[in-house]
C-alpha cells in the first residue's frame, strides 16, 4: 500500500498538453510538457500521437517518468496531446488513464480532460438509455460519446455540438488525425493557452510548459473558446457566450507553478502580493518570516517585504520526498510531518516566528509544524493563511475533502488556533485576496470554496446556509 | 523484443471461465480454472468479479502467474468469470485484454468471448454510424454494445437480441450483479461447457478446468443454447435454432488438453483413434514410432498400438521452455528448434522412424526436426500427420496464418515432402479424420481448413477455386 | 510468497556450463546452454564472460529467461561460465548466486560449482581463522578462497593444490582472464562432459546442453579430472586418484534429461531398462501401464514393452504449470496435485493400472495421485517405482528432505502401499537398479540414499544402523 | 539509459545510519533515517538487521523507497545499520550495494563506510598476496577483511588494529551481532554524529537523520574516536591521535542539510554567512538577489540580507525532477537546464539581477542559466558562488570530475565570467569562506579542493604546481 507523504493538501486533478508541429519530435516534447505540469497530477499519465493516419496511445499509472520508463510511443508523428492525473484512491485505477483514444463514425478519436463536468452524472444516465456503455469513470469518456453521436458533419461542429450540453469545468486538448482542437469552458474555470514552437503549436495548461519544451507564449484562450490547429494554421471559434467568467483563485494560491502566468496574472507576483497583504491585515510583530516550503515561500517574501521581517528558511524540506510503500510509524509523535519538514534550530531558536502557508485543509499538520517550531526553540508562532478559510468543497476540477473534513466548516478561527496550538492565526481576507491578484478582476474569479458563491451548476450540498465563515473573512 | 519459442502451430484465440458460487473463493477458482486453459492462450488474462453490488476487474499482460503475481481482485464475492488470450503481436495490447467491464443503463456488466465474429466489422460501422465509440478492436466490445443498445427489459432478453445480429463463432460468459449467463453460438464452433461445484456452477471452455477447480461436469452448452444462472439455478434457453452444427475440428486434433472431453468425444480418444487410423492407411514400416511432444504423442500412441510397431521417445523436449526476451541465434543451423526439442541418439541411431506429428503449418520446423532425427543417427524419417493438409484460413477464433504461409495451400504432398527432407509423408485423410472422431458425426464438425467448406459467413478469401488440394485429401 | 508446485521431489542443486571459443557469441551459448541445463536449477542463473583482460557477470533469481530478460553481459568475450542454481528456500538469496566472481593476487576469477563439498563447514572456519571473511552460504566462496592462498605459481597448480583440502562432490567450471578450466571431484559424483563447437570448447553438466548449442560430444571429464583450456587447446591433467567412481544413480533415475549420456550410459536407455526390470520383478497384472508424467514415461515405456502391457497415457499434465504466487486452496482435497495433473477419464475408467514413477519422497503425492485415478474409475491402482525406497539422506550435492521426512526411512513397504492407497506396490531392487545402468558397473556408482553405503566423507548423521530398509530392497 | 538531470554538481558518495534500540522498530527507524540522508546518496541503498543471533541484509540500486518498496528485513531486530550511495556510472552495481555482511571467525559482521580510503589499492594488493580475494570494488571489504584478520581478541581491538592500517576518510558504522560501533577517522573528513533516541543509540551522518527518526542530538564523534554501543550504553575509545583536523568544508557549502549541524557549526548559519560575506566582498549593486535553488538559495538570503538588495524566486524549480529515462532533445538549446529550471518573468524582467550559487563545477549549466534569465528580460546578471574556485580534485570520499573537468583549473575567473556569459563574477574567497563558518577554525577544515593542501596521503596527482588559482582566492 503505497503512503502519501503529501497528505493535507487539495490537489488539482490534471494538466494537459497538445502540439501540433511537423519539425518536433512531438512526443517527446509532450512527454517533457508533461514533466513540466506534473504538480497538477502524479497518478497516472499518458500520451497519445498520430501521423495523420494511425493514432496511437501509451498510459500507466505513475510519475510521467515511470510510466514512459520503456520508451514514448514510437510513431514518427506530428501531432501529440497528454495528460497527468491525479485522482483519489477509490478511482485511480489504470482504465481510468488519460487521454482516451476511440474510434467512432468519423475517424479516430483522442481526448484529453482537465476539470469536472457537473451534470456528467446526468449525461451518463441519458447516453446509457440511449444505448451507449461506459467503460471508464471519467468525465473524457462522456464527452466522446457525445461528440460521437453528434449528426454535426465535421469534428469542429460535432465538438461545439456537444459542449452545449455539458456543464461545469473542463479544459480540452483534443486530437483527430487532422488536428489539433483547444476548448476552455465558458466560465474558463482552468486554465489552457497557446504558445509557438518553431511552425508549430502548442496548447497547455499552464505557461511553465511552455517553456520548458521552448514554445513562445501567444495568449490564453478565451473561456467559451475552442481553437482548432492544422497545417492551415490556428482557427479561432466562440461555442458559448459567458455571462459569468470564473477563473479558479486557487491556481493563484496553490495548484499553479509560481513561474506560470494564467489569464495575464503572474501566479509568482499574486502569491508575493497576498504575503504583502497578509503583512498589512494582520500586523503581526516577530523575529523572523519563515514559509512553509515550498508552497508558502513566496508569499512569506512579500510578507517579509511588506512588514520589513527579515525573511529565513526555518523549516527545511526533504527534496527527495516522495511516495513510499512504507508507513510512517504512527505511534511516534509527528512522525509524518518529520519525514518531509524539518525546523532549522539555529534559525528559529529563540525568536518569535510568523510562519507563512498557503491554506489550511484539515488543521492536523498544521499543528505538527508548530509543535515543531516550538520544540526547536520558537518563543512564539504567528501562523498567516495566504488564503481565507476553505469552507465549502470545489466541484469545479479539484479533489477536495468532503465538508466535514475542512476544519474551517465547522471551527471558527479562534478555535482553529487553538486546535493548531499557534499563538496567533490571520486569515487572509477574500478582498485581500482579491486586491492581490491585481490583474484581473474579482468578479471574473471563482471563490466558491470561499464563499459558497458557486457560478455554475454543482451537482451535491450546495448549501450555503448555516455556514458560519460563510461572512466572517469579508468582516476583515 | 519478445521471441515466442512455439512459432509453427495454429493457435487457439481464447479460453473463457466462469463461476457462481456462495461457499467458494470464485475469484480463486477463475485462477485456477484460467491455470488449467492456460493452453488456449498466453498472451493476457483477466479475472473480473462482484459481490452483487460492485464489480471489479483485473487483467494484465502475460501468463495467468504473472498477471496475478500481486494478487487476485479483492472484493469478497460470488460470481467471477475470467479469460486467456493470445493474439497476434499487432493487437496484443493491454486495452484489448478481456473481461470487458461496462455500466450500461442496466448496471454494469461484464464479458468475456472465445471466437471470432465474422461480420464484427460490419457491425462496429453500423454502430459507429449510430455513434457509439470504440476503445478496443476486440469483439467483446461489439457485443457489450448491441447488448446495451438493446430495448428488451431483462439482460436475458438484451443478450438473446443482441445474438440475432451477430455471425461467427462465440461461446461467451457474461457476468451481470446478479447472474452468470453462458453462451453458445448457433453452430457450436468454440466449446463450452457446464460442471457444479458444491452448491455452485461453473462454465468453461473446456472439461479440464472443471476437474481442476473440483466440478463435476455436468453437460456442454449446447449450440444456440445460452444458460441463465443464479441462485435459483441453471435455466436454459434457446436463442437460435442450429440447422448446421459445425464444432471445430481442430480442438480434437491439436487445441483442446487430452483430458477434456468435449461434446461427448473424449479428446484423448480421439487422437488416439487418429493414430491408429494413419497406421490404416499409411501402412509405413519402420523401427520405431515416435512424436513430435507433446502434441503428436497420443496419436503417436495409436499409430504404434495399431501397426505394432513399438513407440519410444525419439524427441526430448526442454519442459522449461517457453517466453524468451533473447533471440536464438539464426545464423545457427536449427537453433530454433534445437531449443525446444533434442533427438534422443539412443533411441534412433541406426533405426528408422515413423514420426507422428498433429499437423503442418509453414513446413520449416518439421524440416529442421527431419534433419535433427537424420543427425542424430536416424536410417529414414517417415512422417505421418494427424490431420490433413490445411489449405485454407479460419475465421471462427483461431489466429491462422494467411493462406499463402500455409504450405499445403501451394504445394503437393510430394513436394512438401521433399520440403521437409522426410522419406515419406502422409496425411490423414478428412474421412479418416471423421472415422476418427467416433462419437461425434462429421456433418456436425467444422472442417473448413482442409475442404474450404465454411458453415458460417466469412468476412475475406473464402475462394475454394483453383486450390490444388482441395479434393486430395479425399481421394485417399 | 512463491508456491512451488512441483514439490516431492528430490533437487538437484546446479547445472554448470563453460565456453571457449573464438568464433562464438559465447554468452549467447551459455544463456541457450543454461536453458539446456534448466532442469537442474529453477531458482537462480547467472553468466561470467571475458575478454582476456576483464571480467563481467550478470546474476539474479529466477529462470534463465527472466534473469537475463534485460540482456546478456555485453562485453564482446570469448571465454564464458555459467550456472543455475536450485537450492532450498531459507538460503535461497541473491547474494548466494553463481557463478562467483573475484579478484585475487592472480587476477580475476570466476567459478560455478555442482556439488556440496562434505567439508566446507571445516574448512570455512580453518579459513576464518586465519582471516577470511565470507560474503556467501555457498561453497564456491570456500573453494575460491583455498585457490587464492595457494602458494603455487600457476592458476592450474592453485586450483590442483586447493583440491587437496575439499572432500565431497564438485564438479567446476573456472575461467580466468586467459584459460577455461573444468574439474571434476575423485569420485566423479556429478557429471560433466567436454564438447567441440567449432574451433572452441564447451562443458557441460549433461550432454544435452551440447547438443542445444550445436556442439559435438568429445568425452566426460573422468574422475580426479582437470582440463585446462585456451588458445592451444585442451590440456588435461590428473589432480587426484580415485579408488572408489561413484556417479551418482540418481542422475539416471530422475535428474538428468532422458536426452542425455552421462558416463558412456544413455539416460534414457537407463530409464527404459528400469521400466523392463520392473515389469520382471513385480510381475503385475493389469489393463494399461501409466506413467505419472513427465519423469515416470521412460520406465513406463520399457514396464510395458517389457510385460506386452499397452501403455497409455493416463494422467495429463499441466504444460504451463510452474511457479505461481496465488496458493491452491489448500482446503479443497488434492487441490496441489490437481493443479499440475489429471487424470484422463477415457483411459483410466474401468481399467486395472499399473502406475509408473520414479521415486517416492515423502508419499503424499502419490497418494494423491492414486486417489484421482480411482475418482476416475480405475478399477486398481499397482505403484511401480523405478527406484528402490530412499532410506538416506544425500551429502553430495543434492537437496533431499531430511531423513525424518523420508517416507521409507520410517515405513515398510506394506505400510507405505496402504499410505498412499494403492492395490500393490513395487520399488525396484538395488540389484534390478544396477542391471538396468547396463554401460556402468554397479560398483562404480554411488547408491548411498538407498543403502547407506557413503563413498566419502559424510558431515552427519551417516549413521546407517536400524534401518528397517537398509536390506530390504536386495532381498528381491 | 538513465539520465541524471542533476548533472553539474560535485557528489557526496555515502550516508550511514546505525542504531542499537531495545524498544524500537529498528529497520523502520534505519529506513526513515536513509530516508533523512537521501541528499548524500540516489543510486544504491541497504539496511542490515540483527537480533543478537541472526544477520540478515536487504540491498538494491535506486532510492530508499524504491529498495525497501516490497519491505523492510523482517527479523525482529534490536540493531540496525543502514547505507545510502552515490556513485560513478562504472561502478554503480549491484555487487558494490552497502552494508557488507560477513562471516568471519568472530562470527557476523555488518559495516557501511563514508568515505574514501587513500591508500585502499595498496591494502588490497597486499591482503591479496596474503590470500584474499574481493568481490566487490568498494573500500568496505577492504576494511572487514582486515578486521577478520586481526588477531586481537575482542571485536573492539580487531576494529582498531584494522584501522592502523588505512589511511584517508571513513566514517563508519559496524555491527555484531551483541554491539553497534562508531568509527570517525582521525582527520574527522566525514561528519558522524550520536543521538539518544528513548533508551537506545542513534549513529547518523547528519543530525538532520536524528531528527526525522525523533532522535536527540548527544554530541558529534570526535576524530579518532571509536565508540561502543551495547546495552551497558556507550563506551568511547581513541584508537588515534589527530595532529590535523580537517573536516571537509564543502559539508557547510553543498553536501549536508542545511538543518545539520555538523562539529558545532550550523549549516544554515554558515551558508547564510557565506551569503553576508560574498556580498561584502563582492559589492555588486543590482536590483534583486536571486539564488540557483534550491542549494543556493540559504546564501542568496545572507547576501540579500547583508546587501539590504531584496530577494526573490527569479528562478523556479521542477519539485518532481530526478531520474528519467528519456534523454532531453540535445539540439535544443538549454533543453537539459529547462527541465529543472525556470527563470520568473514577473520577477527579473527589466531588473538586474544577482544570481547567487554555491559552486560551479564546469561552468556550463551556469552559463544556460545566466542565459535563461536574459531570455527573461533580466538586464545584467552579476553571478556570486559560495565557494572559492574549485580547482583541484577529492581524494575523501566526494566524486569529483577528473581535474581537467574543473573550469577553474584551467581558466582565470575573467575566463569564466566570459565562459558563463555573466556580467560580473565574484568567488567566495578562502579567508571569506573561513569567516563564514565561524565556530570551527580554519585550521581544522580541509580546503584542499580549493588550495591544494590535501591534509593525508592522496594516492594520486596531488601536484599542486603550475595551478594559476592556487594562490588567487587567498589574494582576496
Amino acid at each position: 500500500m503505497l503512503y502519501d507523504i503529501h497528505s493535507d493538501k487539495w490537489r488539482e486533478e490534471c494538466g494537459i498538453f497538445g502540439i501540433f508541429a511537423r519539425q518536433e519530435n512531438v512526443a517527446l516534447s509532450t512527454y517533457w510538457g508533461l514533466y513540466a505540469l506534473q504538480h497538477r497530477g502524479q497518478e497516472s499519465a499518458g500520451i497519445a500521437v498520430t501521423d495523420g493516419n494511425v493514432m496511437d496511445v501509451q498510459r500507466g499509472m505513475g510519475l510521467v517518468n515511470e510510466v514512459f520508463r520503456q520508451g514514448l510511443p514510437e510513431l514518427p508523428s506530428h501531432i501529440a496531446i497528454g495528460h497527468v492525473r491525479y485522482s483519489t484512491t477509490g478511482s485511480s485505477l489504470l482504465r481510468n488513464t488519460q487521454p482516451m483514444l476511440v474510434n467512432f463514425s468519423g475517424g479516430q478519436l483522442s481526448l484529453a480532460h482537465n476539470g469536472n463536468l457537473t451534470n456528467a452524472h446526468e449525461i451518463r444516465a441519458e447516453l446509457e438509455q440511449k444505448g451507449c456503455v461506459f467503460q471508464t469513470s471519467i468525465d473524457s469518456e462522456v464527452i466522446v460519446n457525445i461528440i460521437a453521436r453528434s449528426s454535426r458533419p465535421t469534428i469542429e461542429e460535432k465538438v461545439i455540438d456537444s459542449l452545449q450540453d455539458v456543464e461545469g469545468a473542463y479544459s480540452l486538448v483534443i486530437m483527430t488525425e487532422q488536428k489539433l482542437i483547444g476548448v476552455r469552458d465558458p466560465h474558463g474555470f482552468r486554465p489552457l493557452c497557446l504558445g509557438r514552437l518553431g511552425d508549430g503549436w502548442v496548447l497547455a495548461s499552464e505557461t511553465c510548459a511552455l517553456d520548458t519544451v521552448g514554445a513562445e507564449f501567444v495568449r490564453d484562450i478565451e473561456p467559451g473558446e475552442m481553437v482548432i490547429i492544422d497545417d492551415s494554421g490556428v482557427v479561432s471559434r466562440r461555442f458559448a457566450e459567458t455571462d459569468r467568467r470564473a477563473g479558479c483563485v486557487f491556481e493563484y494560491i496553490y495548484f499553479a507553478r509560481p513561474d506560470s502566468v494564467i489569464d495575464g496574472q503572474s501566479v509568482y507576483q499574486a502569491r508575493f502580493n497576498m504575503g504583502r497583504t497578509l503583512a498589512r491585515e494582520s500586523k503581526f510583530k516577530a523575529d523572523i518570516v519563515i514559509s512553509v516550503p515550498d508552497s508558502g515561500t513566496t508569499a512569506a517574501l512579500g510578507y517579509s517585504h511588506e512588514s520589513g521581517i527579515p525573511f529565513a528558511e526555518g523549516l527545511m524540506k526533504n527534496r527527495y520526498i516522495g511516495r513510499t510503500f512504507i508507513q510512517p510509524d504512527q505511534k511516534k509523535r509527528d512522525m509524518g510531518v518529520r519525514i518531509k519538514l524539518n525546523a532549522v534550530t539555529s534559525v528559529v531558536k529563540g525568536k518569535s516566528v510568523i510562519m507563512v502557508d498557503d491554506s489550511i485543509v484539515r488543521g492536523t499538520t498544521s499543528g505538527k509544524i508548530v509543535r515543531m517550531l516550538k520544540d526547536a526553540g520558537a518563543t512564539a508562532v504567528h501562523m498567516c493563511v495566504s488564503s481565507p478559510p476553505i469552507g465549502f468543497p470545489c466541484y469545479y476540477g479539484i479533489d477536495t475533502s468532503a465538508r466535514k473534513e475542512l476544519i474551517a466548516a465547522s471551527k471558527q478561527v479562534e478555535e482553529i488556533r487553538q486546535f493548531i496550538g499557534a499563538d496567533s492565526l490571520h486569515y487572509l481576507s477574500l478582498k485581500g485576496l482579491h486586491a492581490s491578484i491585481d490583474h484581473i478582476h474579482e468578479k471574473t474569479l471563482c471563490n466558491a470554496c470561499f464563499n459558497c458563491d458557486y457560478p455554475a451548476h454543482t451537482p451535491g450540498e450546495g448549501d450555503c446556509s448555516n455556514n458560519k465563515f460563510l461572512f466572517e473573512p469579508s468582516k476583515e
